[in-house]
């Protein structure tokens, strides 16, 4: 996620960290040498028949586009939103888990039962970031469990789900032995129930990107749409042609392109959420409660904060 | 649903699979062809009266098509992606009601009736997807549970629901016994009521179609507006013509034939859901918790899951 | 509701059933007449100024009319597909009740109070589905109940609360004698709160149409531009005229009149929600856990579903 | 709320009743003067660079316009319509409440008691009704409170609140004499919830319009682009631009001015909320489970429903 | 928060405080001086092609830009209204835990608890408030908390929810002590939850803005779209450009600095939400049920209200 305070009017023009430019530039390019080309034939060649590619049929496709993009972009900001409230859920949850343990379970003989369950919560974010992102989930949890549990962890395909269930456990135990109402037990077990909600919902944003025909239709439509852009305007703007085709395929091209990187919001790219350090809130959060010492906040590094 | 990385430039115009240009391909012909036969009159008869069908009535139509459109895809794509949660919901009450049975049943002596809950919750989900698919539900569940039990269940409409009631009466059982508290049978029965609601939730989506008036406007003014289109152009475009109403064509019904394939996310097509692929989820979750042998997850096919 | 498959391209134009074409074929018919009428005055007559009325004007109405009923129609799209939610609702509530009460109230010694919570249940959905269509709502609902109950309710003026009121006495009984503990009754009692949540919000639907000045704004607005356009479309389409007019003036008023139909989705029109049909699901699938014959599903009669 | 048929074609252009006209009736008469010195000048006048403002521009500000416009009422109709389901949820928990109270303290011995919740539960409903439109919360609720009771809430800033503690402090008094457990006053206490939650966004909606800096913007640019209007067309519709301009300012003066009219959903516009009638409802719910007699439900009275 | 009536039409045009203009005057400024020498050199100098920058280019960029700033001004007003709901949330939760410990702790002996408890809550806003602000937490909580529980937070780095912790030590204590039930407890506990679950909803859109590229795109599109303007209505609009242009940057410059300010409601901006006030108003309704001497409400001062 880029994090900076909004650029002055100048300074606008000249950003390339976080902006979709780069990605797009090639494009961009090629249609604006393609205006270029196009103005020279209309202006020394033979080509009267471009002057007739005019206003009415962009005006239909321009705005069918920009209908549909406007539709793909609240899509694709959708999903991006989705997961940073599932995050924030996560956030919740995790603070929700170490008030009621430090509430029920704070007395001196619960100690280690209380510290083990809360490094499981701090591990179940490591381990969901990692699986999200498509890294080993088992390598940022080892600092947090039990060198045994880690090892018992391997032997299960799904990391943040295991240790779900492996907390379940130790409540349920409680709840055996009395430590733990029914009534107490189930609160518990709903903070449980809240990260694997959250944990599954990540999954199927990752899982189910927009439906493909849709994201094929509107990148074929903007190309076709671009590449018709310069005999379209050459009759009415000759030499100001790669120019304006410029702006307006950076336009299009660009939403295309950014409803492309926020589809998928658990990447490392510029946009993509910032889950080190939403991993970090929650780590910062729980360990106060612990009463152990707490790292620095994640601070943007180059406006990015991964 | 088709599983791809995006395609470049060049590729992006060769892809078939997952496209929607198959379906519409005999409609966009047909456009084209009387695009064609216009401009031939236009060119060589005498059809000065064409000149006239111009900008003004096109820019309305188009528009008006665009935004009611779009409203069609948005809605459409609504109904896509909350099938999509449903399932993501049915992925986490498995998820939760192996968690809890394990917690609560998870001695010796529950481990007969933990193990057929958690095989009947499999049974459910291949019940359910393949109901919503119109096959019989009960050929894939037999490898779930008991044959007897297959065997009731033949006397039931329902058979989804029948295997939640089943459950249920297991769960009843632990409560009359004093296996389970009432605080801790509502905890189970909760998870049933999700996996009923998912289950409702889809039936309405199957069964309820956008209102059938709102297709047929649509349709019709998409058909209109694109055998208006050539006699439209063809005074400004002439010998251009076929091509850009062959692209306007493309752009319209196509997304008038994705709202179609998107309207009802349950069968076979290409950008149908993969519930296959999430039974399959759903499989590997319990199976895991049961200490089962965990299949593999099913990977896309010729980039198609299903 | 009509439930057909998506009609072929020629097959389309001759749908009545369904269509909204019937009622506003007056207005399409009058505008056309109006546009032959202007064509004839502008062919043979000295309406020069009418040439005038040209582009700008009409582009600028046109899109802010589209960009408006784009709206009312989604808001209008958004109740219906409410209230079918909320009939979802209903059979999530009435299987969920039929589980509860046979696994909870499942002995012998309470088949009676289970039949006739479960039969009150079924004459709930009848008597609201009769009293949101404004038909009595005690006719239906006497093949369900006890004739005397039947003559108790004739005191109320509201028979679907008064049936839950009902239902909830007699948990309240099975709590005072102990057969249920108050968390068991909490959970039978949800139950009644939400088929009682979903029976306040389709009263709401029903008795609060969208605003009033909204539509009037909107009908006035598309009469006014329907009225202009024969003056606006003739000096560049001429013989055309009506031919392009009546397409765009069945596009606009067919949106307006599909609103109107939306708007109240609990009548008996064509695209109206099938609550005959909503009503039988809840009395299959609660008859069938009572171990009652099963009624037949009811099936669309020329496509239409009541 | 206006609540009356759909208007025939005719009769729809002379409704005054619940139209947004008359509100903005001076300023579409001033602007379509201006049209006609307009047009005056144009014809007879030295006005030849009005020529000019033509199309592009104002197609332009149009779209723009319209966007614009069509997301504020959006907005405010979102207002309106979340207002109403506010009612809705209100109406559900006095019926919930009715249902309850009569379920769990239905005997002789707690008569008193339930008559005292179900009466402050009416007066509720009465004090929120009046707060929100600016009334003295007292006065309505004098009818269906104990003098005395009446007293003591003067010393009270705020009405509803103060009617919720006084009925908690009743049922708590149940919980602490065991006529209630734990789980069944859980039960009540979250009718009282419901209620609360209710009030507090209703005075959400009262007490925060949409950013004025939004409004501000919008009325700006509709009054610019309005007074703009006749230059930009007299040029091409001479003589019928007053007429033209007059119907453009309607729609937008009149959407506009509709936004301003839903914001605040609580007045005794003709187009806010029936809250006399949705409290009507909920006393005549709440009575009927009492055994009261049953006041008649509210009748608009020439179309309007307060 | 403005809180104003709605202007007069006159009036409208002289409101500076809460507009937007100030913000914008200076590129509003530049774009018409720039207009301004346009127009010079396209009277006097020799541009004649600057008359081909026309109308098809622009109304592709204009309607774009409508349809992606429309989308970009509801996204951040979606959040704006979010931030309102949480803090609404805030309201209904500490009126929630008044009435419930009132209820449930209301005797002599817990008086101490009780207050300490409301005590908090008020607390809880005035650091969220200042937390959210940038400002020092601890300040303005001071005054509600006892002067060794203030010295024992500063240890902590996160205030609120180290508030929230204690409150919910105290109930805990209750638990343990016998004088709430597990059920009661769980009652009180889950204000806590909505209080943390708020304040974590409310971090969220403080710590996320929206995707920087997307701003990028939208400020870069904005601005290049007002540069060109002038080319392109010149040579239609000769003298009146720089009015026509200074309206339409107007309305693109201004849309696009509303969504900036709202994407951030926390601030004292004209346009933020009036945390002051609603922090005031939980003081007001909580210090009533303690029976203490209640301030009185926040006026907005010059129709600002903080």
């Amino acid at each position: 996620m880029i994090v900076r305070p909004r650029p002055g009017a100048l300074q606008l023009f000249f950003i390339l960290r976080g902006s979709i430019l780069p990605k797009i530039a090639a494009k961009i390019l090629f249609i604006s040498l393609l205006a270029c080309v196009t103005v020279w034939f209309y202006e020394h060649g033979d080509l009267e028949s471009l002057r007739s590619l005019s206003a009415p049929a962009f005006s239909l496709l321009g705005v069918a586009l920009s209908v549909f993009l406007g539709f793909r972009n609240s899509t694709c900001y959708d999903r991006w939103w989705e997961a940073r409230k599932l995050w924030g859920e996560l956030v919740i949850q995790s603070r929700g888990l170490a008030r009621d343990t430090q509430a029920l379970l704070g007395d001196e003989a619960h100690a280690a039962l209380r510290e083990r369950t809360l490094r499981r919560c701090i591990a179940f974010a490591h381990a969901l970031a990692a699986s999200l992102r498509g890294q080993d989930p088992l390598t940022p949890i080892r600092h947090w469990i039990d060198p045994r549990e880690a090892e018992l962890l391997k032997a299960h395909h799904q990391i943040p789900d295991a240790l779900l269930n492996r907390i379940a456990d130790d409540l349920a135990d409680c709840l055996r032995r009395g430590v733990l109402s029914d009534v107490l037990y189930q609160t518990l077990a709903r903070r449980l129930d809240g990260m694997s909600s959250a944990q599954a919902s990540c999954e199927r944003i990752k899982s189910t990107p927009t439906p493909f025909a849709y994201s094929l239709l509107l990148h074929r439509t903007a190309w076709l749409f671009c590449l018709l852009l310069p005999f379209g305007l050459v009759s009415s703007l000759e030499l100001m042609t790669p120019l304006v085709v410029a702006i307006i395929a950076y336009t299009f091209f660009g939403l295309d392109a950014l409803g492309d990187e926020l589809e998928d919001p658990f990447g490392f790219a510029d946009n993509d959420l910032p889950l080190d350090a939403l991993v970090r809130v929650i780590e910062r959060d729980v360990l106060d409660v612990l009463g152990e010492p707490v790292p620095e906040a994640l601070q943007p590094k180059g406006y990015v904060l991964n």
